[in-house]
C-alpha cells in the first residue's frame, strides 16, 4: 500500500534528476518513506535518494515497490502549476499508480520491476571535500561546452577548480573561500569526468541547492545534497575516466 | 466591394480557430457582416461562424465573397501588436485583399472561389447540453496527450466528463457544479472523438471564453460560443468515432 | 600586446553584426581602438567598424592583428549577464587571446590571419540620405518575409519606403517625416537589395539604434551608426541586385 501526497515542485525536483540517468527505475517504498537507488545503462553514473515521510504534505505506507516510467510522471507534472499538490496512490489489483491534480485523474500502469536488478552502491572514503553552491557549477559547465567532452574537478588548498581543456582551447572556473562554503583539500586531488554525464546531472539540480562533493584523485566523485528541507537526501556517483599514459 | 477595420486580437482569434480545419477558405461578405461554413479535407469536422459588422471598428460592404490564404493572414498578424487595427480593403480590379497595420501595407492576392463547394452544416437536436469554461477543457486535453489518439465526453446528471483510455494507462476530467456554468443531461451521453481534432480546436479558442457542448451518444459533438462581445458567433462539429464491438 | 575590458552588451552587439557576414575576422589593434574590414564570402556585403579605446573600460595595445572565430565569443558571451565586465589578453606566446568573466577564464585559440586578404571598402558619393530608427526597418522586413526574396529601399521627396514586391503579393512601409529623423532625397532613387543579407545585418543593430542610409540608383546602399556612445563607428555596404530589362 501507497498513498501520498507530494508538493508538485518536490516531484520535479526527483524526477528531473533521476531522468538524466535512466527512464525506468524501481522506488522501494516503507512506512518511513521513499527510496531509490538507479545506475544508468553504461554503469558510469549512480543515484542513490532517500525521501522521508516529513517530504510529504500526507503520507501512508506499508513495505512495497513501485516501478515507475519516469517519462509517464513528466507528462503529469506538465498538468501541475507551482503550489499544486499531487496526490498519489497505489491500486495493487490493477497494478496502477493514481495520479490526482485537482479534478484530473490519471491512471498508470506500474513497470514490472522483477527484472530490475538492486544496485549496489560501493562505501567510498575520499580524501576531499568541497562545498559549494551548484549555480557556480552550472556556470563551469556552461562555459566548457563545445570545448572538450571531458572536465576536470580539481581541488587544492583553498581553491576548488573546474578545469576542461580541448586540443587549442580551454575553460576553466576556479573557486576560492569567497564562493565556496567550504573546502577540505589535505593534498592536491584531480579527476577527470564525462561532461555529458556531469552537466545533464548537474543541471537538474535546483540552482539554490548547495551540494557537497567528495574528491580524490581517480576516484569516483560523490554529489551529496539535501531535497525538501532536510527530508530528502541525494547521493550521486560518477565514474572517472582514467587517462593512460 | 468590402472595407473595414477589426482589432488585431479578433482576426487572429478567428484565424487560428479556422486554420486547425482548413488553409484556403470562402468568406461570405454582406452589409450585415461576415459569414463562413468550412468542412476539413476529410470531412470529420466543421465549423459555421458570424461576424456582424458591429465586432468591427468601422464596416462598409456588398454583397461579395473573399477567397483566402489564412497561412498569409497569419503572416499579417505577426507584424500587429495587441491592441493594433487592422485596416482590410477589398480590390476588386487586381483581385487582392489590401491590409493596413500603421505604416505598412501589404497587398494578398485572393484565393479563387470557384472551385470551393459550398458547404452543408447539419441540424441536429441532441440530447444534453453543458456550459464550461474552455480552460477546463483545455487541461483536460492536455492530460491526455500521449495516452491514446481518442477522447470520450460523457455527460450525466450534475457531471461532466472528458476520459482517454489507452491500452494501460487512462486520463481524465471530472467537472461538476464547481466547474460548469450549466448542465442539462436528463441521461448518460457519451460519444468518442479523434483527439487530435478535438485538441487542435479547443487549444485555438480563447481561454477565457466559455462554450456550450451539445452532446449525445453516438452523435457528432457541438461546440458553440461568442466572439467579440455577441457579434460574433461559432459553432463547430466534430463526428464521432463510433466503435463497433 | 592587446588587453582591454568591454561591456559584455557592446561585444555582443559587435559580434552579432558582424557574424552575419562571415564567421572568422581579423581585428587590427593598435594603441588607439580595433578596427575590422570584412566583407562575406559572396563579395555581396562588406562591414567596416572603428572602436576606439574610449568604448573600452580600459584598453593597452600596440599595434598587432587578432584573428578571432566569432563562433567561439558568441560562446563566451553565453557565460556573461548584461552589465558583466568581459577581459581580453593576448597571449602572444601560444597564440591566444584570454577571455576572463569573473571567476571564469577562456583560453581561446588565434586564428592564423596570414590568408586573409585586406578588403577594400570604396568610396562612394550617393545622392540620398535618410536618418532613421532602426526598428522602423526591422518592422518592414518582417512584413516581408516569404513574399519575395529581394526588398527595394526607395527616396523621393520626404518619403522613404521600403517595397517588397512578388508574383502576387507585395509588402510596403512607407515612412515619412513623423518616423523619419530627416531626409534629403533631391530625386528619387531606386535600388532592389537580396532580402536575406539586408534583414540578417538590420536585425542584428540593437533596436534603439538609428542609421543613416546613403542610397542611389542601383548603386550599393550604405548604412552609417555609432555603437558605445560616439566610440564606435559602423558602416556597411550591401551591393544592388540590378535588373537586366
Amino acid at each position: 500500500m501507497f498513498k501520498a501526497q507530494l508538493k508538485s515542485e518536490t516531484l520535479k525536483g526527483l524526477v528531473n534528476m533521476i531522468s538524466t540517468l535512466i527512464d525506468e527505475v524501481k522506488f522501494t517504498v516503507s512506512p518511513e518513506g521513499l527510496s531509490l537507488k538507479a545506475v544508468d545503462p553504461a554503469h558510469v553514473a549512480m543515484v542513490e535518494l532517500m525521501v522521508e515521510s516529513g517530504a510529504f504534505e500526507s503520507y501512508e505506507a506499508d513495505e512495497t515497490e513501485l516501478g515507475i516510467d519516469l517519462d509517464k510522471v513528466k507528462d503529469v507534472l506538465k498538468l501541475a502549476s507551482s503550489g499544486d499538490i499531487i496526490s498519489m496512490e497505489q491500486d495493487a489489483d490493477h497494478g496502477r499508480l493514481i495520479f490526482k491534480i485537482g479534478n484530473i485523474t490519471r491512471r498508470m500502469s506500474l513497470v514490472d520491476t522483477s527484472s530490475m536488478n538492486d544496485v549496489k552502491v560501493p562505501q567510498l572514503k575520499l580524501s576531499s571535500t568541497v562545498k559549494v553552491p551548484v549555480s557556480e557549477l552550472q556556470r563551469g559547465i556552461k562555459a566548457s561546452e563545445s570545448i572538450s567532452d571531458h572536465i576536470s574537478l580539481i581541488a587544492e588548498g583553498e581553491t576548488f577548480e573546474l578545469l576542461c581543456e580541448g586540443d587549442t582551447d580551454s575553460a576553466n572556473l576556479t573557486l576560492d573561500s569567497s564562493s565556496l562554503e567550504s573546502i577540505n583539500a589535505p593534498s592536491r586531488v584531480s579527476s577527470m569526468f564525462p561532461l555529458d554525464y556531469f552537466s545533464n546531472f548537474i543541471k537538474a539540480i535546483p540552482s539554490d541547492v548547495v551540494v557537497e562533493i567528495e574528491l580524490d584523485t581517480d576516484y569516483p566523485v560523490i554529489i551529496n545534497f539535501d531535497l525538501a528541507g532536510d527530508n530528502g537526501k541525494v547521493k550521486y556517483l560518477l565514474a572517472p575516466r582514467i587517462e593512460s599514459d
